[in-house]
């Protein structure tokens, strides 16, 4: 039952390439020669351990991971690492953050049990519409991290420029931006992702961490939370969450089919200028925020009026352009254009606006 | 490429009904009338909360939840559970448990993180091959909770009497009991399971929780590990493992149309018997576990020689009756016979073993 397929902006889970769901579906009651399902294997198979280790080695050699960093699949999200990164960092009890969204707020809030956060710059007050300006004499030499979250999903924001934090660890939540573009793992000392933007369903996370930084953590850390035994045990602490990691597998095998993360980029950038030159000379629709931080992945737009909105996200479903709504805190409307978004899906969208501002002048 | 499958004996993740299989695989591009598979769903959609309610839907109809039940869908596995019971339930902390096999004593390991643990009883001296007895006056009346493990995946026991607690609530890991008979809900205080045995993939964690038991809990326990704020999140409190619990969803659909679990545990009784009187009769292979404790789902037994039980486990994975070997702790031979198993699965399984016995006697 192949109906036709929409194009989907969905802000996460999100558009999965479709090559990689008809291999899915192809392999869902045999895998190769195993005679069962991916979904049966005991997760300490031979099979399930080669899919497991591919899954690692491919984010190693897309991303460009340095050996003393170590890949962990961990559980929860990347909201389980709001909770985990004090956990496992806070020795000193104090990090500081950037508050640039609702997650990285969400990070802030949940990591203040542990220790003392210090915000050294918010947009909150402008509805989060920029990446706000960094005082580099803010910056504490003795915090234990510097929390940032690259790419704001719902804001539809991303940070351009690392500052230069003195030595202190950048510690990245990833989540919308990993394997979008190319980036230097060296620039940071743990870079955490849930899949269910760029890699795969929901139900995992990537971590990356530098091995220096996965030491003791404080008594109280959960079993699934404490990285070092997360790495020695080879991120099967407990059972893993293997289907979700076989998939996250053959969408990196995708990627590097499509000539790797530089080649993705080139696509991704194209995509994201389609739109936005659209919004830039449009009279109807406006970019939601500034320029010199526009999110590449999640372009957030307004149209100043709430019923044209809707009706927009409405007739917009109707053509086969589906969850173009801004997020429910946000409002406004937003197109999530991640790495399977094809450019003809992009395109689509852009002549379907025209269309609409055509009939709605 | 569907090729032969393969009777699948693991211990979990595990065999799962063949119809689900084909419906995933038939759904894997275009759920309904979505236009997107289930796993490219947002979870806030109107669609995907139909699912995730239908599979709450479901499991509160076949275990016959009373209202005063909460059922949660959380990450990380029965692990995960053994820090969130002692973070959220510990008041006065201290737990009584049961040392009844390694899944039992990891629960125990944990919680000692947040109070004290009382082991009542154990069988640990004697390799877990028992439910060892309980003394009823060791039972501590202020204790926050009694815990056990309702059945041993690793050891192949099982409790088939609950005790008398005097009113302290028990809390039971059911990972690998749960849906494969009939019990009441109202004996316990707090029912977890991990999904990966009779439920569906591994990667998430039913929790049924008596509603007053979720309260305040320690002021270190993580966002994703707080039972209250799962629940009034609707188990949405961040992006749950969508295409896992619609597996999970699909899973008791199934068993829904096998007549429910009571139909379910005949099948089951008459699997376990035809393993166990098989066993009762041989000459070469022999029961691990005591008459009185032997588990329904997970048929643990040896031929006292390592040799010839590992040439079982090859010449049976040749057969098509794969994954056969014990845990990697106990050696020996186990047949994890769940839901999923048909009859005729443990039928051929039988049929080998007495072919096994005549050539090796």
């Amino acid at each position: 039952m192949v109906m036709k397929r929409v194009y989907n902006f969905s802000a996460g889970p999100s558009v999965l390439p479709e090559e990689v769901l008809k291999i899915a579906a192809d392999e869902m009651l045999c895998y190769q020669d195993s005679g069962m399902s991916v979904m049966e294997m005991s997760h300490r198979s031979k099979a399930y351990e080669e899919i497991i280790g591919a899954a690692a080695a491919n984010l190693r050699t897309l991303l460009n991971v340095p050996d003393n960093y170590k890949i962990l699949f961990m559980q929860g999200g990347a909201t389980a690492q709001f909770d985990a990164v004090p956990l496992n960092l806070m020795k000193n009890k104090k990090a500081d953050f950037v508050d640039s969204g609702i997650w990285a707020a969400k990070a802030i809030k949940l990591a203040k049990k542990y220790g003392q956060t210090n915000v050294l710059a918010s947009s909150k007050d402008t509805a989060y519409d920029r990446i706000p300006e960094l005082d580099p004499s803010k910056f504490d030499p003795e915090a234990d991290y510097f929390h940032i979250t690259m790419n704001n999903t719902v804001a539809g924001t991303r940070f351009y420029k690392l500052p230069d934090t003195k030595g202190v660890p950048i510690v990245v939540d990833m989540s919308s931006y990993i394997l979008s573009e190319v980036f230097d793992v060296n620039d940071f000392g743990l870079i955490y992702a849930g899949a269910q933007k760029n890699m795969g369903p929901a139900g995992v996370a990537v971590v990356i961490i530098r091995e220096d930084l996965m030491g003791e953590c404080m008594p109280v850390t959960p079993e699934l939370y404490n990285y070092k035994i997360n790495y020695e045990s080879g991120s099967m602490l407990n059972t893993p969450p293997t289907y979700t990691i076989y998939i996250l597998k053959l969408v990196t095998d995708w990627v590097a089919r499509m000539g790797g993360v530089a080649q993705i980029q080139k696509i991704n950038e194209k995509k994201a200028a389609m739109l936005y030159d659209y919004l830039d000379q449009s009279n109807l629709f406006k970019g939601r925020v500034a320029k010199d931080s526009r999110s590449m992945m999640n372009v957030t737009f307004v149209m100043g009026n709430e019923e044209l909105e809707k009706r927009f996200v409405a007739e917009a479903k109707a053509a086969g352009l589906v969850n173009l709504g801004g997020h429910r805190i946000m409002g406004g409307l937003r197109a999530s254009i991640y790495n399977a978004m094809p450019v003809e899906g992009v395109a689509a969208l852009v002549d379907f606006m025209k269309k609409f501002e055509k009939e709605n002048k």
